[in-house]
């Protein structure tokens, strides 16, 4: 059993989902892994990793509509706005999703389900650098 | 240390949460891991793994009536609905909940609190089967 | 490789974020683990465990009461409410939030970003002792 972490870096420009299923599988294919976990963990709080509809993007658009209508950005009674109107929403929708996921790996591959994608989910208007984390426990 | 992966197959019918506490803890005993973790993926973008009050079935309802109202199956401004309008709802709530659960393992026992079932949440009114991995890692 | 359990208790009092980095990282710390993973699992379902902006009390204020709107304790279809109006919306809230998070360790210390925290999340207005399971698996 060996443990083996590894980091990816994303440019995001906008909220919407960014897909990094084929970034995380080929830090296990590096690895050689062949049985074990990896556990996606990102280093921000103002977006998440999410396991999402990979085939339709009018799913994605149709998510993304929902969340921000569900967290208003104008919200009256928000007072945590220095860095603007999309500060306090970002913080929200990311303790509504997800900052961990943890997935099996098998023969070296990830067990995602066939319509299933790894995403990060970026909650801030502007362009960002996002920093993930990939730990590799396995054999 | 060493790390086993399981499956499991529920089939589902409808839209409510379904317990599989046993089955999870019985991959447990199974594999004979006294130390360690299971972490519980399920392989779909339609339901969620969630951990819930096990004890009085109401909960449960409320819990499934909320989600109802958060996420309308009418909303006019989805268009992911290839499946019927709960299929967009499905993915909304998929994300909202969890993807996977990990859970530490005692002497062979999962450490859920009193009251803490693990439950498969089905979002999709048509009957499923549901596929399930989890993947023990201790010694 | 390794596996350790340790256990943390909090006491509560009353609807908000208590932060607990400094206490894992403590447990961290005494492990004397240098590379692997720390899950954190909590034992209860009226309370969660979060990565939450630790540098402005504001955000955790305003992350407060978007869920007393979000989840209101009048809904008048709620009927689980044997132990007060904050029974039921205390087991959603947690349905919405974390029951379990997994962070990387490096070098003996939990890979958070600059500005994450780990917090319970109480959402009970009674008092309460929160038990929270850390697990960490790595060499």
């Amino acid at each position: 059993m060996h443990v083996y972490h590894d980091q990816l870096e994303v440019r995001t420009n906008g909220k919407k989902l960014y897909e990094i299923t084929d970034d995380v599988q080929s830090k296990v294919g590096n690895r050689g892994v062949r049985n074990g976990t990896v556990t996606i963990f990102i280093q921000h709080t103002s977006c998440s990793i999410v396991v999402m509809e990979n085939a339709d993007p009018t799913a994605r658009r149709d998510l993304e509509n929902f969340l921000d209508r569900l967290v208003p950005e104008d919200a009256d009674y928000f007072t945590h706005d220095s860095e603007g109107s999309d500060d306090m929403p970002s913080h929200i929708r990311m303790v509504l999703t997800h900052t961990s996921e943890t997935v099996p790996i098998v023969d070296g591959k990830m067990q995602l389900g066939t319509w299933q994608g790894i995403f990060l989910f970026e909650h801030r208007r502007a362009p960002h650098r996002r920093r993930i984390f990939t730990t590799i426990i396995g054999e």
